[in-house]
């Protein structure tokens, strides 16, 4: 049975880091921005484009995985069709390959057939924006207000861009086995016991649903 | 530092389970049911109406706690405010003499001075279904429809009595630490690797902010 481990998260909550220390704990392979740039080598696009389109900042129509798939299941152009089509066949190449940890591109959706063991990394305002400064590139400086705005802004990208998939709200907990909120503590002191959580829950999931 | 575990959850999530293995394994006090019947016999009614109005299935108005304490914060009669005030007591009182878990009863809220770890327990309608029929006392039954009935209406009544204390909707993830969904792993299974998770949590917190 394959293991794979979704993360979807709020901006500055430290989802990304926790993907990637998860993934080192499992000795497995970890994916994030690497979906895009193969996204785009594959549908012939701009990496901007293709990272336009996917933090919804450009517009399309739902398009839906499983029994939900409706008469709206056609995005609105050529390009985005190309983008949707390269999105699934990268994650499912990923998820054919080996064990891995993937963040965020609705892998959790997009996945579900391999059962994966879906987590929703979260936090207070007060925690993302310190995480958010501390990343913060020398030369770069956002007020308090613009930096709550940036979170806002990028989170309701990422919500928007759910909806395509799925009628499942992004954050809502009906969609993840997990949800963790890491306001005031270090990342690091999560992996251990996040793990230990998953690794529960995998040995719960039957050989019968899986690939 | 006191350690208070308070766990919301959904009708047949398994969370009681949890909350009472939970307490054995950090041999502590639970308190579930015990604070509705300390209730009664603090404000001398009847331990039905207390039970109905925390279930909400008496009409009361908002009652807010810290920041949100409002125009609406009156109850709509004399009982009611008995009823709040000896909830507020009772939980305090429970607090104040040792570490312990609360099953629901807006505990979350009403001792957050305590900066308790805040767990809430879910699950999807099959499991909780499935959950529900393992206890269905002998010569009970329901039909599928009407336990999926029960089940909605119980945890609206829940999530309507939680509103006349806070604006934090119950269920939605940034009332919560941790939000474990326990859909098709048997409890016992997770008592271990929710308590270690706990332990992180507390470790994480400033004596500063705590009784």
């Amino acid at each position: 049975m394959r293991r794979i481990i979704t993360i979807s998260r709020e901006f500055g909550s430290g989802g990304r880091e926790l993907g990637k220390r998860l993934a080192e704990r499992m000795g497995v392979a970890y994916y994030d921005n690497e979906i895009v740039t193969a996204i785009a080598q594959k549908s012939g696009l701009a990496q901007s484009y293709v990272q336009g389109v996917m933090e919804n900042r450009i517009q399309s129509y739902p398009i839906h995985y499983g029994r939900t798939f409706s008469l709206y299941s056609l995005p609105n152009n050529e390009n985005q069709i190309h983008i949707f089509a390269a999105q699934h066949e990268i994650l499912q190449e990923m998820a054919q390959k080996d064990d891995c940890v993937i963040v965020g591109r609705c892998a959790d959706i997009i996945l579900k057939d391999y059962r994966p063991f879906n987590l929703f990394v979260y936090a207070d305002m007060p925690s993302k924006m310190e995480r958010c400064r501390q990343r913060e590139p020398e030369g770069e400086h956002y007020s308090d207000k613009e930096l709550e705005k940036k979170i806002r802004q990028v989170d309701s990208g990422r919500a928007r861009y759910r909806r395509l998939f799925t009628s499942v709200k992004w954050g809502s907990r009906e969609g993840y086995h997990l949800c963790v909120n890491t306001s005031g503590i270090p990342i690091k002191d999560l992996v251990e016991v996040v793990y230990d959580y998953s690794q529960v829950w995998f040995a719960h999931q039957t050989e019968g649903g899986n690939k």
